[in-house]
């Protein structure tokens, strides 16, 4: 997909969210548990109330991990199942890898050729050669840890160096020499607002997945304040807030009702872009 | 495992040498392509081949996703085969894992309680509350990524603050706040080799995981000078040197070798601290 491509799906649903199927098995309603494969059942629902406000789904890979190959069967079959009934969706596997080349070039293959996902999330610790093998493929999409929306956030990525430059912004600088904003996006916490305007400054038109809205406390208004560009150029996730806004059997309902209000709220600030044209 | 149970088996293989699972089926020999299961074959073999001199063995997780729902069941046979034939064995899964804390919790779910292993690596970007939740289980180890072995390192390991500490010294520092050197360990890439000094100068008794002889070419008699400490202290890995000696249909056999040839070595290291008692 290319960012004209997500643009295009922005502007069509006036939403720049996605839903984060971080699917729990002990916090999925009870009654899926009569299902065949309750992940699933669960997934298919969420997707089918949810993807009229929403323009990605983001897979979060550990929550599919933990539950072995009947994870890994249920991974499988959302990811199919969004691309079949809803390929305009983007679809993302948070899945914070990064390892050395010829590894990384596994991982690549788990991901994009396997799994058919669009992209993928990339821890930068390990450099250079741990991010480029997963960028050789045409249409799918680095996103690159920067700012993450976490307390310990503060241990490693504000480590400030001799000319004043801190480690997200290293990252976010050293990692344009490998790849334009047509391949790479990164990672910038909604926990960190104000933030997003260095950020901004730094990457002024890539795409940012910004997640952290919700649950973990960040401000949709002060994200979209801070880090909108005209092309859109965010994508905010919300998982917990959405998937598990009820545990009855009218959980699709109330996530779509989640979705709507979060979609709602982007509208509104998306005026903001398609105004000043 | 504890630190005293991994030093035991140190001294009664005489050996520190880790067997890098790094299975790669377009690279195994065609001969195992005919089995039902060949990954599992081929790790069957190598593993029957290699225990006898070796302390080790670490899967790396990204070969096994590569091949989907496949490679998941080849991991766990092999996990459990490991655990049931040569239950001295330390098992490592290499991962690279790290997200925020309830994320990471699924991982070491999937990795510790699914999966079975002994440990787990982990990277260090997004700080203390995505390392912690791996250290909830008793017997297990977190290996954190400190200074790897590839290329990349140079990007950001290195970066230096205004008091002249560089980012992998700040990791190796402040995550012994987070655990004792009974609960985790570091990766310390051999191509550093003389580096090991100034990493033994931060953590003098935590055992180091050495990726990078062979192959990547770091010496190990150099990792062995500047890395042992008085209980070894040291896992040193080896992959594609041992696993991938020879494709014929004497594959173990050359392995077999490659190992031995190591050990050797690494048996005449040992007596430097066995000797100093």
């Amino acid at each position: 997909m290319t960012k004209r491509n997500l643009f295009d799906n922005i502007l069509k649903k006036e939403s720049f969210l996605c839903v984060g199927l971080d699917s729990d098995i002990q916090k999925i309603p009870q009654h899926l548990l009569l299902e065949e494969d309750p992940v699933f059942a669960f997934n298919q629902a969420i997707i089918d109330a949810t993807q009229f406000y929403c323009i990605a789904y983001k897979l979060n890979l550990a929550f599919y991990e933990s539950l072995g190959i009947k994870g890994q069967i249920a991974l499988g079959k959302t990811v199919a199942y969004i691309r079949r009934k809803y390929p305009d969706q983007f679809i993302i596997a948070d899945a914070k890898r990064g390892d050395i080349g010829n590894t990384s070039e596994m991982y690549a293959r788990a991901v994009f050729e396997s799994a058919g996902f669009d992209s993928i999330t990339v821890a930068p610790y390990m450099g250079e050669d741990s991010v480029k093998p997963f960028l050789v493929y045409p249409g799918k999409w680095v996103i690159l840890l920067a700012l993450t929306s976490n307390k310990g956030a503060q241990d490693f990525q504000f480590m400030t160096d001799v000319n004043g430059e801190r480690l997200f912004e290293k990252v976010l600088k050293r990692s344009q020499r490998w790849a334009t904003n047509e391949q790479i996006m990164f990672v910038v916490g909604a926990t960190h607002g104000k933030m997003l305007e260095d950020v901004r400054k730094i990457v002024p038109r890539h795409f940012l997945l910004v997640p952290g809205v919700g649950a973990q406390g960040g401000s949709l208004e002060e994200v979209a304040r801070y880090g909108l560009n005209s092309q859109c150029g965010l994508i905010v996730n919300s998982s917990r807030q959405i998937i598990y806004a009820d545990s009855t059997e009218q959980f699709a309902e109330s996530a779509r009702q989640e979705a709507r209000k979060l979609q709602l709220e982007m509208s509104k600030y998306l005026k903001w872009i398609t105004n000043a044209k």
